[in-house]
């Protein structure tokens, strides 16, 4: 079993995607998480969806609770909103340390190791030139553990 | 809109469940990780799907992604198996500092950015004695949220 084995197709988005896009494609699409890809269509970064809704979220509200506790409810209903129109790229926090992307022959356990590793319940798989080919989803390999 | 209107009804294990059963619940019913409750049915920790994962990869690949390359694939593919006998209290991680749990109040933007802070996909929703009630998504919110 390889990373070819588990592969599926997943939509990408790029820096220039509006944070509100995202979000959209998230949720309607039920994914994981999104892959963002260059011009060249190489994987840069891997958000994970709490990685996506972190775009979103106001960030004094991220450190501390009680801040978010004490917005009413019409607001706090509508905090996507002063951000959907912002590019994903203007968002974006510090970029972490490894990036969940592999390549087509990763096995089984290297995929659990990077997903484990890197918090990311998607690993994107590029090819030998670095251009995305599909991802990994950790659903998929979850379904494929338990099954063997 | 408050956590209340949100929830869902949530599977739960114990630190007695083993990591097999863990596995197979997550992967079975598609869920975003595991609510791990006490003799009392209160929410002691919250697991997501890869902190699940986590706790069937072996030591040595989560650390060093050379070393999970040199497993062989037929031992790469049933790497859960050592481990799946193995209650969950056993393969539990150091415990996180912030644990994703709220009450049935919190609004929104309380769970966007608990679920944002904590990195979970997953918040659990207790009353007032303590004991879980449900749990809000990070889907459900991301629906949620993208529709208003």
């Amino acid at each position: 079993m390889r990373a070819r084995d588990l592969l599926t197709p997943f939509p990408t988005v790029t820096l220039d995607t509006t944070v509100g896009e995202a979000a959209r494609l998230l949720a309607g699409q039920d994914l994981p998480g999104l892959i963002v890809v260059d011009a060249e269509g190489k994987p840069t970064t891997v958000l994970s969806g709490t990685a996506v809704l972190q775009l979103a979220v106001p960030f004094y509200c991220q450190d501390d609770p009680a801040l978010a506790r004490v917005v009413d409810e019409a607001h706090a209903d509508a905090f996507l909103e002063p951000h959907a129109d912002r590019p994903v790229r203007v968002a974006l926090p510090r970029q972490p340390r490894e990036l969940p992307v592999t390549d087509l022959d990763a096995t089984l356990l290297e995929l659990a190791a990077l997903m484990a590793r890197t918090k990311s319940p998607l690993v994107a798989v590029a090819g030998e030139d670095g251009v995305l080919v599909g991802a990994v989803t950790l659903q998929a390999l979850m379904d494929r553990l338990v099954a063997s």
